[in-house]
């Protein structure tokens, strides 16, 4: 495997780590992001290390791409733990980890607070993913941010569109719903936090990332994106994921590189962080 | 084959209607719309029964789903005297029917058209389809808004970028040619009649619905539709359909999923209805 | 959903129970033979009900279509719980199953080694599925055969070429290993014994069958498994499973087709138990 | 478009006349065999013109590829009109022709046996396409054969293994089916007559030949095929169609590249009618 | 092969003339667009001839189609010669050319810049395509502006997003660099002078147009195009490019179409100069 | 990048060195075999290390992965002269490469002719590959077999089916033409030399490997080439290579899965040589 492009070698002066997450065990409609950590790191040798959005280069830092966690299919809730027990070993980096499924962010999100007990999660997402369980399951890709609201974690959601009757009540309830554009009203919540930054791919459009396991029509583009993360304060974020491509979905291959393109600008956006 | 997400089990009180029409005997470039309402009830599947875009449910209301009409391929005219026996035969309910090719309107818009003499119709489509013939075919999905004009009935057609110059002469000769937003101007010819709405689901870019038969750039998108779809006087609907659908063009599967959301959100629209 | 063809609606007079087992959750390579029981379904529309090899029709005999089993994706113990009750409930039919992959193999034998204490269990397969864990997992397609050789029962394998060296040497101590026309070899295992016939289709030339999860080459053609099929003792054989067709591999659709095919000849040649 | 591969420009002094019949309006299951004729063609671009299994090139005769016949989709009968008239004009010539669907073979047959009163049949084919009417339609890819022996002609089928009961009791009765090898038993049949040769090409297995609208495993290969090209009386052969390649189905193009390979060993073959 | 959609037969006459460039030959990633030429021409045909954009037909006016330059893969200098050659001898018609890649522009734009000393090159392109070498060779798709800037040709570049630092500080040190509708501080530059324009389709967004070579997510869409179309000087236009189109990357076939509708409002466009 | 199954990190005690060569510049029908190496190793991930046709394991020797020979896109010569340098660099090992197109085997046998003065070649392939010049192009994949010619080395040819006319007489003047299991026609000419082995994945039949750049129909299979296998004296072949796959043209992943399987075979039949 190629690590994602411009990674470093220097895992050890590598602030930000990158790693994969092949795991796709609950997912209910189309399997097939357990592909996406390879896809994407394949992606990015088709793309230049130079972001013009935001003047700087992947070269201009050091990142460190540890390669995918081995995780076997067939147990949910040892793939969880697995994932869990690799964050908790890496917590002292900023984790950039690349899903896989939506699951795999809870065991993340337990890792660093484990050493981050103030922090909140910023969720970008076209589905809500806060049923109590799903068909029974509760630890599901469609359960995941009820999970992370019952660790005690204030949950902040960009984006949704699509959910039961019930999980946007209980969205409203609990404040978690928010646009895009709102970081007034936002603010009083993510001041002074350390932020979690949790990107369901479904938040975009499928017209432009089309190669998503739920597709769900009346999303942002990458324009929106790029305005939304040049002015989030990345400077407090100590993990962002990307999960959901489903590289097999989209032969046209657009949605690996859109993804590979988004990790990218995330990657630059986080390295001014390694400066302060 | 399972019924469309949310259908109720209880056709006699259900004052909505699906049927699938897998007709798709006169496409000219792409046959493959007869695999259409399959793969959008197997699409319905996997997208939530609750829209917040209008905060109601599939479940808060009774629609049954009738199945497909038996269509046997190679002969047109029986097909549309299919198509139009059906419609008869269940013109008391609301009938939203799922293509099949764009001359299935055809029969509906006759069967209707009996029980509704003073309906309109309301076309949503990139292309003009009011040739007077197709390379000698009378009945074609190329013709199919020429003899709904030829039956004497007022035809609106919104979206429209492609045709031939004399389609295109006869409908500015005719008033057919309207813009999404231009409610007030055609005011006077909505008001006070039943109408029949008819989606090409072309009339979207191909950026966000690849899979149809005809694809022609510069369309709208979901957010355009669904503004159009509050504003619009669904009171007044007595039938839908969405038809020219392609599965077979679209591998991401993204154009079906886009069809059973829009599905949803008209069947949603249309259960104001019931209540009055 | 469509019932397989030709199936009856009167599931108590049906000797014949079809089911589909919609799970996948531990395939290592390609996840997706849970979509093989519609896809198969579907497939079986395009095929006769009359076999010109066996002189005989579906329409001659009584089978049921139960539909699927209703398996949350995410718990796999709990599937295989799932397929254990629906097969232990439905025991004094014949069962014909659809995976889904191998290891809903594992739930049918419990079931059915309840009822027939005498069963052994034949296997048509490429690989040898004999490890004692994979990757750390007891719960595998890859250690299906091994969990029920550690059941007690006795395990025939057809057409097995891949696997590990330890596996092949397990298989080669326990007697396991068998050709396709030795079934004089066979006899003495076979002879008095209710039979339960596993079929994974990647026994079959990925050529023929490329719509497997892990295609094998230099498989068995339809020809050389009619001909086994033929001679075969069927009138012992108390359930069938036909797993790991993984239709989204294969956009041909031959090898839905394929399997629909070889399940019309399945259920004719069991159907001559009936008769008795 | 560019014509087959070697095609001469003289349609005077071309003996051999090959057109394309874009027609598949009574698929009964997946449309798109009206895209062959083009596929084929292009797919004659990537093989050569000589043969090394008859030692002779495409360019040592005459042939002439006089385009497609230009059919409106939307009418049968018409389409079945327009290939009777174009074949009839050209009836001076052997006709090879592209289809499109079996349903062809009936305007080709019809023109044919105008001239040649005393015209057989012989067709390779893996279905029986005998029914009297298909789902009420009498004009059928599935009932093609039907009305052919309707008009009087002696049918030979080849490589038939499916059909209804109905259809198989039929050909036994009237003496259709035979096999590939027994010239002998053929013998009398054939003896002195004029012979129309039409290849179905799901006669092949869908292993090779995976992009044909109904694939039915257990078919013959290649090699097979060329052992009969070989030995059978092309002498005697007015004319050759070869129908039902659906290109939409198969993403590898093996099927057209087949069928160009194919089409190239049959008019060598038909080039020594030329010489004598 | 099917010339363009409305193409005369009038070679002498036409003012216009198109040719097709399959030549994929640097391509880094995935090579592909040597199909193209023939794809755009199919798509053509699923097109009208009428431009409601522009109330104008391609049948008002004569443009002829030459067919593909006629390219040995292999070598990559030869091609560039060979386009070259080719140009330089129809220098007399508006050129429109269908890559192919992007280095068939370094052919056609020497060609021309013969006969027009003055002539500017404006481009539409994703990426700078201006690096000095790539991987150590001088003529690539990668290179192409550079090498066109190295003959003194003043270059402006619309849409870019993507390239080296190295590429952006050249760019932004020659004022190559201009945004789609500052068309007043492009002012002095196009003022006076003959213009190539050239498109490589990756400039729009991916959603819009899959099947190019390098995806880049962030471009613009059809109407964009079309409002900047009808705004630039197509009067001083002597030659147009639209390269990149890989259409095995989109299985959909959106790309080709839109890409050939992008063509008719080219082609409409320069029209306008005949009739001067 | 993965390496091959099974690979050992310990290049210096490895008698066998496996590379991959990702050049397709002068392929003629469909470019995409530079993906090869890539894709069958990650083929290579799912099938086993064990050999039951062999009864040994790759683990049971040394190999090394030395991964992709660098090669820019565009500059023929310059490739094949890469790979000849890296070739004779290694040239003390036994090179097993990975294509790429056919036209590499020229540079891999023009180093170990260098070294092996009395080496022949032994290839498989559905063409000869034997023209003097391929479209005015002397370096190409269809022409590399007479370039080998060119060099004075002795060439025998196995499972040729395509060619021109010209290029089977001139196989047959050279005696170049041999079949699968004539090895004692052969033996006087493979005898005491040392052989290269070059495996154009062509050979096979299509319907078995139907991701190849020129498909060709009437191909052997797995079985037929693993007889060859192990009869052939494998202990003289002092080198290796498996080209043509291009897995773009089979979305069902069963060509690589093949490949892979393959190499396996070879690695291991030439493992013995270690041993003596």
């Amino acid at each position: 495997m190629n690590p994602f492009l411009g990674a470093s070698k220097d895992r050890k002066n590598s602030r930000i780590l990158i790693s994969g997450i092949p795991f796709d065990g609950t997912s209910s409609f189309r399997a097939g992001s357990r592909f996406a950590p390879a896809s994407i790191r394949e992606a990015s040798q088709s793309i230049e290390t130079y972001s013009v959005y935001q003047d700087r280069c992947l070269d201009d830092f050091k990142f460190f791409d540890a390669g995918d966690i081995d995780i076997s299919p067939g147990d949910t809730k040892r793939a969880v733990k697995k994932v869990f027990r690799f964050a908790r070993k890496n917590s002292d980096k900023i984790l950039v980890s690349l899903g896989g499924e939506h699951l795999v962010t809870l065991g993340l999100v337990q890792a660093l607070h484990e050493r981050y007990k103030d922090m909140i999660l910023v969720c970008l997402d076209a589905h809500t993913d806060l049923r109590d369980n799903y068909l029974g399951i509760k630890l599901s890709h469609a359960t995941v941010l009820r999970r992370i609201v019952d660790m005690g974690l204030k949950v902040v959601l960009l984006g949704a569109r699509s959910g039961t009757k019930e999980e946007f009540e209980f969205a409203r309830k609990n404040n978690i719903l928010h646009s895009f554009d709102d970081f007034k009203k936002m603010d009083y919540i993510i001041k002074g936090k350390k932020i979690y930054v949790s990107i369901d791919m479904d938040v975009f459009d499928p017209g432009f990332v089309p190669g998503v396991s739920n597709p769900e029509a009346g999303g942002i583009n990458f324009i929106d994106f790029m305005k939304w993360l040049k002015e989030f304060p990345f400077q407090s974020v100590i993990g962002v994921d990307v999960v959901e491509i489903n590289p097999g979905c989209d032969p046209s291959f657009i949605s690996s590189v859109f993804a590979a393109k988004l990790l990218r600008e995330i990657l630059i956006r986080l390295s001014y962080q390694i400066k302060t």
